[in-house]
């Protein structure tokens, strides 16, 4: 029974390096985009950046409701020498937002206009010119640069473009991930009978909701069975429909050495082992200039080689790169050993005491989905250290919003 | 030319606990729920809470590759005492997942066995009962709650329903937000010509962005004139159909009165007026056991009622309450006044100076969408603040990703 012992180990940010530079001297930064409509772009990122094509306001504007006003009519103006205006001769009523005509150039807030008849209007202040005036650009000038390449669109970019009246845009086409799930003991999910040996496919699902936070489209493509012959037809389908591919194993043995040989066969194996604990047997390659992803079967391992390796990958085929995770300074609750040589992630469940957090280390089971859903946060012992004592300082990247910890 | 005063003025957390006490006690607890693929469920909040189905694993399976034993066959081995074990009388082979069968306890990693030949293997340490077998219900034990009512599911909730063989849930329902632009001098985005005093209208998708982030249902309606029976009309449609009322004024004289109006005649006027600026001519009211949110027409107060008021009340449809801003404390980088009597939001630049952040205060164009779009987060002067001096020490509601500031 011979096994392929890891010939890289390779420390991830190291890794991670070697992935971006080879897929981009592949791929080069050519990132796809399409025009849609800015109504039907929340979320979506830019792919250039994006000129007003109008003026806002594209009129000199009333700021407030008021008479407009020449400014020199009223110089002068006081408690003991108040000034009259004559309807249409010197003033024209505004309501907030109506044109200023183009002789005028103030806005005198009716709260300061004394009426002495229907057409006479007295003011005891003279008016600054282009007071209460939102003048033209005020807000946006037509031509000026008002959302930069590479940007989420969000609810305020949106109200901003159409004011600005841009209605379609060009966006980041969302990358394509097909996600193939693999394994002979590995069912679909809603079966009522399931025999020994038999486990739920589940691992496809959680990374494509984590693919779709991250900007992906995901593309759950059939369960393949352990051999060669289906994966290589399965990797080929999905290469042709998808900018990025994932390979979810099963638990068989061994299969990281046939996943990284039908890499390997089709095009090219870039890694083949990283110093992670969990998450160690991740498989990067690349066949026809889509990046190629081969997962660890138990869902912790999965979801954070996923978010090590995969997230930076779909980000990049955004053209952006991931957010940095919030992190919350804490204190280690127990002692925790881990091995020199890897990153070791450990899941912990924070405890406010105080106004310190403690942070107690969860259970390592690789296979425990409800240590995914309990958790608080990640805290990664690196590769130089043995692990931690109770009482040390350390920042945790929080997984969850921090009030629900509180 | 009679103006009605603001009858409230009200503070905005007593305008809050105003709100959401006559809502509740109008509308009561009741959150509409539906029940839905896990597989459609990213995002979506649960509507009770979530037992498994199964549990998980559903048989003693192997966490390693190598093979079961039963521990007691293995006592007394060492290096220097050696047991041999015997195919099928004291051992079969398992890969990680497998199941382990029925009259073993253990299992004793691949790396550890030395086969002497094909049917007798030697190991040099004993194995302790359970090694190295995930029991039956480690990860989740059928019947048992892993997820709690009124909670977010995310990848990590998905991946663990499905394994626990739950495939629908009961969810909440997106509360349906009916968002009616109004004004007489509103058009559609895409208009080529506008003549002066026309105003693209933005507010409504700007809204309906937001809305749609706090998990509501946006249902934009067509835009109303300015006059009365339209507005009623166009309140009656909306309640037929949505949860809740949200009316973008467009900036007539007056319109305050008369949304304020019709609400008390087609329902309850809750609240007319908050202390707060921008944003005091916000509107509250019920009608049909329905939220109705009256917007100022500029798009900085509208976004701040709608944040402050709307969030809170999209939330409450949910079962839930929004979360809490990321905040950042900085120092105010220039005398910032602000009037006794009202919280003033004000929208700030931020820049790191050394560990430190300062705050530029941003000019406070109440039209100005460019100020939406650029700034870093909100400086809260609250109302018994005559404002700021510069280096006072604040805390600043981030609106956007901190990462972006540095």
């Amino acid at each position: 029974m011979a096994r392929k012992v890891y010939i890289d180990n390779m420390p991830l940010d190291q890794a991670l390096d070697l992935v971006m530079n080879r897929l981009q001297s592949v791929v080069g930064l050519r990132i796809p985009e399409e025009e849609i409509e800015v109504q039907q772009s929340l979320g979506r990122i830019t792919a250039e950046p994006i000129r007003a094509r109008k003026s806002s306001p594209h009129y000199p504007a009333a700021a407030m409701d008021g008479i407009a006003v020449r400014a020199r009519d009223t110089l002068g103006a006081s408690e003991t020498t108040p000034v009259l205006l004559y309807r249409d001769q010197h003033f024209v009523e505004v309501d907030t937002g109506d044109p200023v005509p183009a002789d005028y150039d103030a806005v005198i807030m009716i709260e300061d206009v004394n009426y002495k008849d229907e057409n006479t209007a007295e003011i005891i202040a003279p008016a600054v010119p282009w007071q209460h005036v939102r003048s033209v650009g005020e807000d946006l000038i037509a031509s000026q640069i008002i959302i930069p390449a590479f940007f989420p669109v969000g609810p305020f970019e949106i109200g901003s473009l159409l004011t600005a009246g841009v209605t379609r845009i060009k966006v980041v086409r969302k990358p394509r991930v097909a996600i193939i799930p693999t394994g002979t003991e590995i069912v679909e999910p809603g079966q009522e009978k399931m025999r020994p040996g038999e486990v739920t496919e589940s691992n496809s699902r959680m990374l494509g909701g984590l693919c779709e936070i991250w900007g992906g489209l995901p593309i759950r493509r059939p369960i393949v069975p352990d051999d060669r012959e289906s994966l290589k037809e399965a990797i080929m389908q999905a290469a042709r429909q998808a900018d990025m591919i994932v390979i979810c194993s099963g638990s068989s043995a061994g299969w990281e050495d046939y996943t990284a040989d039908v890499i390997e066969e089709m095009g090219e194996l870039i890694l083949h082992g990283l110093a992670i604990r969990p998450g160690k047997p991740a498989i990067v390659g690349l066949i026809e200039g889509k990046p190629v992803l081969g997962i660890p079967g138990y869902p912790v391992p999965a979801a954070l080689v996923f978010e090590l390796i995969g997230r930076p990958l779909i980000c990049a085929l955004q053209g952006i790169t991931p957010p940095e995770s919030q992190t919350l300074e804490a204190r280690v609750a127990r002692k925790l050993a881990s091995s020199m040589g890897v990153d070791e992630f450990v899941h912990v469940t924070l405890a406010r005491v105080g106004s310190d957090y403690l942070a107690f280390p969860r259970a390592r089971g690789a296979g425990s989905t409800s240590s995914l859903v309990k958790a608080d946060g990640v805290l990664v012992v690196p590769r130089g250290l043995e692990g931690y004592q109770p009482g040390d300082r350390v920042h945790i990247k929080l997984t969850r919003p921090l009030e629900v910890v509180d």
